[in-house]
């Protein structure tokens, strides 16, 4: 079985017998694949072209959209879907968490990435130009810039995600990083197929 | 008795007559002044001419620097005299979180202030394209956008700063905003020159 998650820069694969690969939007071409192939995609134009195509299934159809909100990302969709009881934290350009309860949906919040939070504070001033210490002490007030900034993006976002009182999955680009903010939590980056894989199990 | 904050673009004074006003560091002359004042300044260029004016008194240099860290603006460094047990935040173009409890100085954090945290998620996403919720619904997570980014950045925030169990100053540019955020929470626009004051009646 192949699956596919459809992003605006990379499309990524997962296949019983290759595991994982990504490949650029420039160099796919969907016609090539004969095969069944069930995706997700955020990427409006293939999404178009997608949909003359047999073989590609679009997963998105088959989940049930009253429990999420307008404008909630697929690919968001898809890693709740995964789980049953859970805080998920997706780090990559952004930050997502979500929270799922007893396979009910109570909601997130939407954070920076660490690019675009160090971004942010050096915007505002060139002494706040430093890299964000993963490894912080979380039970101390700063008392250098440096753990400043630290503090200020990772702590704040360590305590609330930790407040649930649920098992962390943390997922995406940057999860080795973000995972060592928790004295509890699993790395996960295949937890976006195995929502896949759910919805197909269901079909 | 005249008292002058004096910022990169403006400086700030205090008088017992006039009470307070503003003006740009384009039209301020030191020089003009022949009264004795007494000063905390930021301004490299300014605070050079003004080490050659004797009605000048500048007030950082009477302060005990080991209780703060070396890279700690003197503006900060103010507000926290001014009180003993209190969280202060201070709301402008970056948010400066400090910790005071009896006496004793614990340290802090620095969070973006709305305008950089609002580009910050615009430059991420034009989707996330929205002005924060002051008044959002704390107690609840979000279902979406526009309260997945005001809870991103400002419940998680109100939590923190919650959590310190101490009395709540919020100060700065944008304190009637914050202020929102807290159940018991005082506005203290004056919060730096009181911390003046403090320090003269000690001189």
């Amino acid at each position: 079985m192949l699956l596919c998650d459809i992003g605006n820069t990379s499309v990524h694969f997962l296949d019983n017998t290759n595991g994982e690969y990504k490949e650029s939007v420039v160099n796919f071409n969907p016609k090539n694949f004969k095969q069944k192939i069930y995706y997700i995609s955020v990427n409006y134009t293939l999404s178009k072209q997608l949909e003359d195509l047999d073989n590609w299934i679009n997963l998105e159809l088959f989940i049930d959209k009253s429990k999420y909100y307008d404008t909630m990302g697929v690919d968001r969709i898809f890693i709740v879907e995964a789980t049953n009881n859970s805080v998920i934290v997706d780090a990559g350009s952004a930050v997502t968490i979500d929270v799922v309860r007893d396979g009910i949906y109570e909601g997130g919040f939407i954070y920076p990435g660490k690019n675009a939070m160090k971004k942010c504070y050096t915007g505002i001033s060139s002494a706040l130009e430093y890299s964000f210490n993963f490894e912080l002490n979380q039970g101390h007030l700063a008392k250098n810039s440096q753990d400043a900034i630290s503090y200020g993006y990772l702590k704040l976002l360590a305590s609330e995600v930790s407040s649930y009182g649920l098992p962390i999955i943390v997922t995406g680009g940057d999860a080795r990083e973000f995972v060592k903010l928790f004295e509890n939590a699993t790395l996960n980056n295949r937890l976006l197929f195995e929502g896949m894989q759910k919805i197909i199990a269901q079909l």
